[in-house]
């Protein structure tokens, strides 16, 4: 266990698994907000789901899309894109000894990217709010990523 | 390679290990069942997937979308929904020194509730399985990120 | 620190983090060309994405799906399915203490297949390219959980 305990006494990989677990906890929250909306606009994708909202022709009329599910799905789905590259390229650059203000800076900007991504998704705000964000994210991982490889590049 | 010894006689890290590979597998299980009912039912996204079977207007009818394809992979991104944060705050829960009896419940409930969940949605079986599944694997994580929060939170 | 230097001076972590590293850039490469297909082919997903090209009825025939776009969407979303297992897998493989030749086979084979993959897709290539350069990169990574669970089993 002690080297475990180094790993954790560790600074900059502390502040990675503090982010990285508040933007997964964030992309969680899509799953209960995609449910919220199937609920209140009827709006279904599976038959099983409105079984309880009635049977019969009527009903059939529950498995359908609907705008605002589908943004909702389109949301979560870029933010699957966006922090899977993240927590790899993140993690293996947090273990590489980075500077830990210089670390700390590339976790703030992109958990907040994020999350002003999703504000600007949901609402939603005109553009180019989202696609801001969307590159603000997006730079941070490269960043993280072309530090990796200008370091530690071993094929 | 003494220290990664180490990290590998580590029990915890060492059941996560083994929990993050079965139920990795398990999604990937789900390519291949996708594979297998486009091909039974002959229903294809791209053109060059059903070139062998036949050319021609008769063709093009099987560039399209059916039931039993969309309900897979509607599955499959479930899974990826869900497992992405198991992984990430996963890895650094069993980093951060939980009590092995606690952690492995998290890990067991976990892999039970994703297996039980792509049972539910491929039978697929009456709500509330699949929901109930799906909650259960939610909050195993939401738990595992609370303790991680608690305890190491280095913002 | 010192035990994160070992973690960096162990040759297999280290070939791990730079393929990773790599497939993940190519991975967020899919972002961009979706965008540029989008703007290019003008077929967009929200409305405030085609506000700057009109408004009005006219604009509202922007809001389409376009066969070209969703090509490189189920591009992206395959990489996804496919790129997170290795990640997961691959890094608890690389901890596992595996021979380092073989280990950076494993790496190469699977970087190299989803390249291809992606250029299959793209083009598109005649099957059975897209589906050879997939069963590589499933292959690869279920080789790897066969050795991790065989060594290190502990449930």
């Amino acid at each position: 266990m002690a080297d475990l305990n180094k790993l954790m006494e560790n600074e900059v990989f502390m502040a990675f698994a503090s982010y990285a677990t508040i933007i997964l906890s964030k992309m969680m929250f899509m799953s209960p907000a995609t449910a919220f909306y199937r609920m209140t606009r009827k709006a279904f994708a599976n038959p099983e789901d409105y079984a309880s909202f009635g049977k019969g022709e009527n009903a059939k009329k529950l498995l359908r899309t609907d705008d605002r599910v589908e943004r909702v799905r389109r949301a979560h789905l870029n933010d699957l894109e966006n922090i899977v590259p993240f927590l790899g390229i993140g993690l293996l650059y947090s273990l590489s000894g980075p500077d830990l203000s210089t670390a700390v800076l590339h976790f703030r900007l992109f958990v907040g990217a994020r999350i002003y991504h999703t504000i600007s998704y949901l609402l939603p705000l005109p553009q180019p709010n989202r696609a801001l964000s969307f590159f603000v994210g997006y730079g941070v991982t490269l960043s993280m990523a072309y530090s990796l490889l200008k370091n530690r590049l071993y094929l």
